[in-house]
């Protein structure tokens, strides 16, 4: 077992990452929590998550003397919204929950992003244990405290910084992923490797074996580090958005039907290439990225136009007035953040998708 | 003019308070977030407000260079729902509101507390300027950071801490209010001597007219102490509950019919009467409450019986586990918080209501 305590502005809490965690985990909360008995746990999953693994926490957390309540959400994006949040908000206050009882987000980004945005607001903010069930939950949205649902406008248009009191990741419960869900978890794995620690490279070929420990230890350890030092998204936790800025536009331009970790891999490469062309890193920062890309059957382009993203990257809500702060890359396992026009956004995507 | 300087944890900012602010809203906003030009201004208002107040502001912001925008929610406690917010937020959004951006709320309590919540949770946190338009937001609701929107369990259950960056308040605009919804704010002033400086009492008389800069600064004075002391309600701020457990049971027994107000009113006095007869403080307590409320012509007893208030008492979401803090009147001028089970907390009632 791997314990990092994550240190920011807004809470201090650990990550525990081990095998079988799951079925310790009213235990480990009782532990936490100071009491000696009873309180409420509500637990907020989807219903492919519920199916798998609820029934195992649910008992935990009966056994450690806790009442528990669920309630389950429709699986996928399109349950991240206003309407299913206060779904949630309504079920929490009328099963009574108080400020001293406990909301558990058992599954993946979508559950964890809208459990965590409700567990901020009701009340004005209860205990919050986040449990991921997916690797891109387990090593990205589950620590750093970025709580969201979607607008009609955008993605994560309305959210909480919000962060959790735990985070459980009980990497067993991995091993239903399918390879594809698998690999979309890689490519923010990837990521943290591009911006952060070239040394995280050489354990990926055996990522889903015998490295996940380390593999997910070595980014929540990266994430931690860069939240510790900004919570609120000024500075450098916009490192964390490598390849995001041309993968939303991406994931936009789809309709959402290129899954994140797919249009993230694209959206760095498309950055690489392009701060090639414009000598600002070398030859060798592709060359990392796409062996570990192709490792795991993740795309290295998109077909949409350079038009037709930078239609979607202007109605971004990173765009602050007439700017776009994009990450690119330095050096391997380096990158810097670079605040440019919208106009200038623009000649980087041209530059990285004219190959 | 007075300025007080807000300090919590979640920010600092002044609070100013004067005669015909309102035309030089935008010229002072404009000193303050330090740009020299541009940005986008929107005005969230009141249907009543808004034929009042709001071209004045929207003139003089833009005349500062803002470019504004305007969204105008029925006036009511009935607008402070779930719905309402995210039209709001989606208001934001489909007019491109960027994270330099600022959202002004013109109007009272119920404009304050939704708006303030939607620049929460508008990517995470916009900035946000609080521009009451009632005796009660200026004293109260504007000042401290909370914001919300009632769920059909009950009042203010979703909401944020979240603290503006300005708070404007131009008391020239309080003169169309009708002594009835005057009198309503002047509960929560009582209650500020109730609860910390009885000096404030002398003031009152002449609360309307000569006196009425120095009696609301007084109160955002007080305000600021102890909101910044304990921003998020943990401790000393339970001193602002005064009057208002008793309060919120007397509000939703009567289905929100009788005012905010009116029912901290008879909550003061309903718990100064038990706290006489448990010894836990002299006459005198209520002496100089029943003068005050009693000049306003506010009530102070309620036709409601301890059966159905305490029904309404337990739903309240302050009642954390099987407890609930009352504020409770110990000699003029200061009140204790002491922790009682839902038991005790009926013999309070129960004792207060038996005159």
């Amino acid at each position: 077992m791997t314990k990092i305590t994550v240190s920011t502005a807004g809470g201090v809490y650990d990550v525990i990452i081990g095998a079988g965690l799951l079925e310790h985990a009213g235990d480990t909360y009782r532990c936490l929590d100071g009491s000696s008995e009873g309180g409420t746990a509500a637990v907020i999953t989807d219903d492919i998550v519920d199916g798998l693994y609820a029934p195992r926490l649910e008992a935990s957390l009966k056994a450690a003397g806790y009442n528990t309540v669920k309630f389950v959400i429709p699986h996928g994006e399109a349950s991240k919204n206003p309407e299913e949040l206060f779904r949630i908000v309504n079920f929490l206050a009328e099963n009574h929950l108080t400020g001293s009882d406990t909301v558990f987000a058992l599954g993946g980004g979508v559950v964890g992003d809208i459990t965590g945005f409700a567990a901020s607001i009701y009340l004005r903010g209860i205990h919050f244990v986040q449990i991921p069930t997916t690797l891109l939950s387990a090593v990205d949205s589950s620590v750093g405290g970025k709580t969201a649902v979607d607008l009609p406008s955008g993605k994560n248009l309305a959210g909480a910084y919000y962060q959790p009191n735990l985070v459980i990741c009980d990497y067993s419960v991995l091993d239903t992923l399918s390879d594809e869900i698998f690999a979309d978890g890689m490519a923010e794995v990837i990521k943290y490797g591009a911006i952060y620690d070239k040394s995280l490279y050489p354990l990926l070929p055996d990522a889903r074996t015998k490295n996940i420990e380390k593999v997910i230890a070595k980014c929540v350890s990266i994430k931690s580090e860069i939240v510790g030092q900004d919570e609120k998204d000024k500075g450098i936790r916009q490192l964390l958005n490598f390849g995001h800025t041309f993968g939303h536009a991406i994931e936009k331009c789809s309709g959402y039907k290129i899954s994140h970790g797919k249009a993230v891999a694209a959206g760095m490469t498309i950055m690489t290439e392009a701060a090639i062309k414009m000598n600002l890193c070398s030859d060798d920062c592709l060359d990392d990225l796409l062996k570990m890309i192709h490792a795991f059957g993740l795309p290295d382009k998109t077909d949409f136009s350079v038009e037709e993203l930078y239609e979607a990257l202007l109605s971004d809500k990173k765009r602050k007035g007439g700017t776009i702060t994009l990450v690119v890359p330095s050096e391997p396992g380096r990158c810097i953040l670079k605040k440019v026009s919208v106009q200038e956004a623009k000649e980087f995507l041209a530059a990285g998708l004219s190959i």
